[in-house]
């Protein structure tokens, strides 16, 4: 291993604001036993997915309606308090710890979808319905929400934070797929941004504003939602390689010929092994494409096979089918678990997860290096793709008792966030800045642009009490 | 025809700022012969497509690069001065005039496109690139940029106004299509926003605040957006109705069987008369829809086969094909002249020009009553829709001597409007507030939302001299 670096920069800065008696007084007042200052239920919303050690809240309020969030949000305001919003604790950023201490407003409970309206494929929901859920209410209609990051993540968290997944390259991220919202502003107003229709240029766009403003903003109280038409044909392929490369440049061919797949998501050899035992499958050990065509079956028959001669130009082998419907969840459930899987190949780790998105044509350039630079540094590691999209993850499975792995961890991410800015990309493909970013922000977009996000949040939230101290210090 | 009533609010308030001989003098020095105040330069770029007559700017800055852009807006921030950024005039809610004095700034001298990624299917032009310029020069890429309001109009003024036309139903509009941008703010610093990749989760997306803010929060001076792979196969044809419910009825058909059509443009027989008289075509007289498939050969023939089994539940005609690529140019050049044969189809007339657009399933009763209306009231009209999108413009002829005729015509708009609100639509789909639509943005998102907007108009724009008095008034 190389020496550990510091990189203070990259742990949160906590400074707990008080949260004054009076304060939790009125939210029991108001909420009853649905306002909790117990320790066990304060660590349960205190903490998330990513890796950071912060205090809890000092109370977490149980949201049941918009007017539950906004009377909250107008009690911690009174105060100069933070809000945080909740819903199931999925963040890999640590959006939801309270670095700047205050309340928790917990929205697992708003959890009602709204109204279906199938004839023009949308649906609206409460912010605490999860994409599982959503799919499982809707799937009577012959339509379903695409969108699926690897956690059953509720709506409201996916919109708060520009969620993507599986699917993103053929149906897109939360960015395209949110039509309109309701939100409950830092003075505590319900305001609506957006229509039913599908297009409009009436005025700012903040239903997009709003979507992967990470709850600094505003709390997110109602998302409607694009749905699509289940397909007529699936089908579901896996497809190995001798080399990562093989694998990475077969996916650049694809998305450069416009092929329309649903999915297309790779592993290298060692998140292979990972998942086979996790998941006990028995997919093929190397590098490997997990592929998705959706269509009609004329159309889903012509996807396979561009993609399949197009792999074979890189040495791939013939697809091994899911064939049952049964068979793809298998193979989807074990992806959507490769984070798990990650984390629990070495007992009592935690991951540092990294999140670049580049242009299709650098994708190779930006995997290929960064894995030869975690191997090299010899900390375990996983590596899943959303490729089709010029998105990756590596997991670097830390021992948070190391400090000097973390360090490392930290340096290899830093290294290969810089790499991905360099080819044009971006920090995060989906999982948002969170604490974890806000530096690669600033040399990913430039002080400008993060100085007129400084300005936007002044001006909306100027007490500073919506999920402070992410995206950007103010 | 009806009484007419007033309709003040929908006149746009003039209320011209001084602009002292200082700032003419220095940009004079500045810009020499590229800073013009000669009458009818500035009649020339204190006028669009929307039917209000306004004084022109004091001043015209034809700006060659970025810093151009930059260097007049700081000089005119020094006294407080109104800048309206120009492309080519074809804005249909008078976004470019000079409702509160100022001066004008020219981009249409910036048309370089400065980067073709045909590996990432991507393109950076300078905003006065037009879109037919832009598919001129990437021809050779294979590749085509969608995007086609019917004039051809400049990147930098459809990236302002959120622009689509009739691909959206397939591509998207400029929301979706662009990926980054360069901005000269009010303080005419000049930023960043967005990167090459194809999604972020990085930070607020000052790119969609961007899109469609109308040159009210900045400048744009430079765009990134995708491209596509010209599909392998097209096919355009047009199918006649025997009434005009039938062809919306079968464009809702299509929408909700998720078929992935292209192009799909309603035109009554009325504008058809109009467009075959102004195009010398021979299209049946009648309903019809326009339509135009992209895809594999096969994929395209099974689009078709559906399309046409979908429109004879409704009785429509056997569709009639533009069989080579001349034949389908002149079919779609002859739908985007549409709007210039309808206003030269009354000769002298202005066209007052709605734009709402409504989810799909309510699509018949937004068009049908809208139509009656129209028809009830005598006043000369055409209809033209991207239905697909549950998008229509009717197009009222008014003799701009006659104010009543104005009067009934903005009273026709109001009704529309409203019906479109109150199916869930919004008052304009693509065109942009502008002027013309202030009121009815207030209707549409509520007082809330507006203010949101004006909030953070004040804090990004403090002196308000970014294309003041459009969208919502300060």
């Amino acid at each position: 291993m190389n020496a550990p670096t510091a990189l203070d920069h990259l742990v949160p800065e906590i400074h707990q604001r008080e949260v004054p008696p009076a304060l939790i007084d009125g939210l029991k007042q108001r909420f009853n036993e649905r306002c909790s200052t117990a320790l066990v239920v304060r660590e349960q919303h205190g903490r998330d997915e990513s890796s950071f050690d912060v205090p809890p809240p000092a109370a977490v309020v149980f949201a049941e309606s918009t007017q539950d969030v906004a009377d909250a949000v107008k009690l911690a305001g009174d105060y100069g308090v933070p809000v945080i919003p909740f819903g199931v604790g999925s963040s890999l950023e640590g959006h939801l710890l309270a670095v700047q201490g205050g309340i928790s407003i917990d929205v697992s409970r708003m959890n009602r979808v709204l109204s279906i309206n199938a004839e023009d494929l949308i649906v609206t929901v409460q912010p605490g319905v999860t994409r599982k859920q959503l799919n499982e209410e809707i799937k009577s209609t012959g339509l379903f929400f695409p969108i699926d990051p690897g956690a059953d993540a509720t709506i409201g968290g996916m919109a708060a934070t520009r969620a993507s997944g599986t699917n993103a390259v053929r149906y897109g991220t939360m960015r395209e797929n949110v039509l309109a919202l309701e939100v409950v502003t830092a003075s505590g107003e319900i305001i609506r941004t957006g229509t039913r229709a599908k297009k409009s240029s009436a005025g700012y766009d903040l239903t997009r504003l709003m979507v992967g403003s990470e709850g600094t903003l505003g709390v997110i109280t109602e998302i409607t939602v694009k749905l699509y038409p289940l397909p007529e044909a699936v089908m579901a392929a896996t497809c190995s390689f001798a080399s990562l490369s093989d694998a990475v440049n077969t996916t650049i061919q694809i998305i450069q010929l416009g092929v329309p797949i649903a999915r297309c998501e790779l592993l290298d050899a060692n998140t292979i092994r990972i998942v086979n035992k996790h998941s006990q499958l028995s997919l093929r050990e190397g590098a490997m494409l997990l592929m998705e065509f959706h269509g009609s079956p004329a159309g889903v028959k012509e996807q396979v096979e561009t993609v399949q001669a197009i792999a074979g130009e890189f040495g791939g082998q013939t697809f091994e089918w899911a064939e049952t419907a049964e068979a793809r969840t298998r193979l989807w459930t074990a992806r959507h678990n490769a984070y798990f899987a990650g984390v629990q190949s070495r007992p009592g780790c935690k991951a540092i997860t990294t999140d670049t998105c580049v242009p299709i044509s650098h994708l190779a350039d930006a995997i290929l290096d960064s894995v030869t630079e975690a191997q090299e540094a010899g900390l375990p590691y996983f590596l899943v793709g959303h490729v089709g999209d010029g998105n990756f993850h590596i997991g670097y499975l830390i021992d948070p008792d190391k400090p000097e792995e973390r360090v490392l961890a930290e340096r290899l991410n830093t290294q290969l966030v810089h790499r991905a800015l360099k080819l044009g990309g971006t920090c995060t493909g989906e999982h948002g800045v969170g604490l974890h970013k806000m530096e690669f922000l600033v040399a990913e977009t430039g002080a400008g642009a993060v100085d007129m996000m400084r300005t936007i949040k002044r001006a909306l939230d100027p007490k500073n009490i919506m999920n402070p101290g992410k995206i950007f210090s103010l």
